[in-house]
């Protein structure tokens, strides 16, 4: 029976140990986040059906988990049978992403936030994919997002936020690939892409990393998206090595270059004189939302992005009836807390007391008590026949040290430690 | 517009101050926990719906939210209109306490965990009940559970563990309720309740605080529960004032106590000399899976409880197939970060730059990288024609001093900082 009993699928328990180094990286992320003026906020893990499926959350509305209406009739029923409509039985919904909800938040308490609002959500969304490796069905979402503010003051405090978050994460030496919109839309100009399919030519762009220049030209073709003379397939090879000199008066700029965009890069990366920064014309950031800026930060051990964001100027203002500049970065959570050691200097030091069967209670309680009043984190332990195999359990668990409780010890100064070693 | 756009009925959400509020309290809830020797961990929000509907849920089961199948086919809906069974759509649902998905947890994984297992769980739980004062759909339990230890010392770490916890949130004083479901039942069977009733008379017993002894008597005798002579509402007051002298030989102890159980309830006590510990014969805590001690946590100033718990021997092996003991405490988390006050001391300098526009970002930048390498939290704000409205603003965010800056700030040495009153 006992094999039987899992999490639902795609989902996961966290023990202890995966508890704990998720807790401490998520403690990392407030803490710097905080200090670079974010505030947290929370919503509900649920909003409204018509709100999860306003069109601002792309493919993703798909992947929402519906909740079904409390007190269904037979009518409901008989009506959703007929209709084959089964998304009329649920008002409520499970958030897909954080962007929706803060969107929702920022409409229904616009007037108690400040001008320039810098939110951080860290929590849980769900998504009713295929579970498969490192894709999960709930997982959590860690965003940060300036709402109100028009101008590049956005994309530097979420860039450097964010490589001072993954700094105090251990995650030194990240680079920042940059790249905007308006510059993919000159490309696909350039390529003669007509507006109503540049969307989906970026969905395939979107695919380069994993199917090459060849895959994404060949894509382009079939799907009758570039149907001119245009080498695609040559042109997206220089594009990626595009670099920072495209505008610099010693060769005219490439015809595809929309000029005030590139300018805006070139602008940031100036005023982060510390950071990598490269410019990526190719990187299109899955969401159809955005419209300006759009960047992904690497590292140079780990082939595949620790995060990214861009700007969204359109979207903030849906639920508000009005626009409202927005500009947000996520970090890869999930990814991230693997890549993490939780040091040692960080954690309480953590004890056993391993106890007789004849020990009182009490006494236990006492000694328990003097040990974390000390700054200890303390377990108690029954001493069984195999104290070796006990031993290296706690070891395993993280414990430091042991002693033996037995009806002569009296007080914690007469503890007799010794350390585990891991 | 705006004025439509809120969360969904009965959830909330929350801004800074109350989302730093709730986040503070539940640091210092893991922090104490952890020291005490529980491990946290989590599960996926979602259970599978029959574990959900196993009766283990009691009244709740009822107001689980239902999770939508996915790919819900005609004939789905179809054989759910035939036969008006609106839950056969739901292949999922979202927890409505901790305790189900803790008997989940410890029967999937019980091989990785130690034989004495002391779990925390903090995090929301979903009930569809009618949203009142207080009382909210989605909500935050707070969970320590020993599984594995049969004897006294489970309901002992338990209890000290929590005391500590209140105390170091600033409630200090509190005073322990016990009392044991063997007891209840010594007082049900001198009335001549009959055993299949004994479930529904502690329902009207656990309303005591509400209705009163009178009430209490009249409910029992209109449901025919007790029919006999015993004048329940005077018994009942007698019991409201029962003490720890009822088994000191001075008198016969009263015919209705429990001896075993009371002399258990004694050595609790003895074994806690700091505690403030009443003995209190009427209490019957909730939850019908109760098998032993119960106890509830109040304090002198407020007129609710706390929290409480007790052992539930037979609950957590149903899912494992075998009978594992297990003892639980719950804070109510909700009631109590209503009662926390922040201190200011532990929590960082926050400061505000208020800047000219005609200051380089990479200037801004700077400087904030600066005071947040220095330990402060930093807000930019952009210079308005109000200044008086925005530092009133920024006080009521939390934030303790200003300084301007304009383009002849050239380092955060030259600020002028000017501390804000609260």
């Amino acid at each position: 029976m006992a094999a039987s009993v899992t999490p639902p699928r795609g989902m996961r328990d966290f023990l202890p140990a995966e508890k704990a180094r998720r807790e401490h990286a998520l403690g990392v992320i407030r803490g710097v986040y905080a200090a670079h003026g974010f505030d947290e906020i929370e919503t509900p893990v649920m909003e409204d059906s018509s709100r999860l499926h306003a069109g601002l959350g792309g493919d993703n509305e798909k992947l929402a988990f519906a909740v079904m209406k409390r007190a269904l009739g037979a009518d409901d029923l008989a009506r959703a049978a007929a209709s084959g409509d089964a998304l009329s039985l649920a008002d409520l919904g499970l958030r897909y992403d954080l962007t929706v909800p803060l969107a929702r938040f920022y409409a229904t308490h616009r007037a108690a936030l400040p001008p320039v609002f810098r939110s951080i959500q860290i929590a849980p969304v769900w998504r009713a994919e295929r579970p498969q490796k490192g894709r999960y069905r709930q997982f959590v979402q860690c965003d940060i997002d300036i709402i109100g503010e028009a101008g590049a003051l956005a994309e530097l405090e979420l860039l450097t936020a964010t490589v001072a978050t993954l700094d105090a994460l251990g995650l030194s030496g990240c680079t920042i690939r940059l790249n905007d919109r308006r510059i993919l839309a000159g490309i696909l100009g350039s390529w003669g892409v007509p507006d109503e399919l540049r969307e989906r030519a970026l969905i395939t762009i979107d695919k380069l990393d994993k199917i090459g220049t060849g895959g994404v030209a060949a894509e382009l073709a079939e799907l009758g998206i570039v149907t001119g003379d245009a080498d695609v397939a040559a042109e997206l090879e220089a594009l990626t090595n595009a670099d920072w000199h495209l505008a610099d008066g010693v060769v005219p700029p490439p015809s595809w270059l929309d000029g005030d965009a590139y300018a805006d890069l070139l602008a940031l990366r100036a005023a982060l004189p510390d950071a990598a920064i490269e410019f990526d014309p190719t990187l299109v950031r899955g969401m159809g939302y955005y419209t300006g800026t759009i960047f992904e930060i690497a590292h140079p051990d780990y082939g595949y992005s620790l995060g990214g964001g861009g700007r969204y100027d359109g979207m903030i203002g849906r639920f508000l009836g009005q626009e409202v500049p927005a500009c947000g970065f996520s970090i890869g959570f999930e990814r991230i807390v693997d890549l993490l050691a939780v040091r040692d200097e960080e954690r309480p030091r953590a004890v056993v007391l391993v106890y007789d069967a004849d020990v009182p209670a009490a006494r236990l309680l006492e000694l328990k008590r003097e040990l974390v009043a000390s700054g200890s984190r303390v377990r108690l332990e029954r001493r069984v026949k195999n104290l070796r195999a006990l031993l290296d359990r706690v070891t395993a668990d993280g414990f430091d040290a042991f002693a033996p409780v037995g009806a002569e010890t009296t007080d914690a100064a007469s503890l007799a430690f010794r350390e585990l070693s891991a």
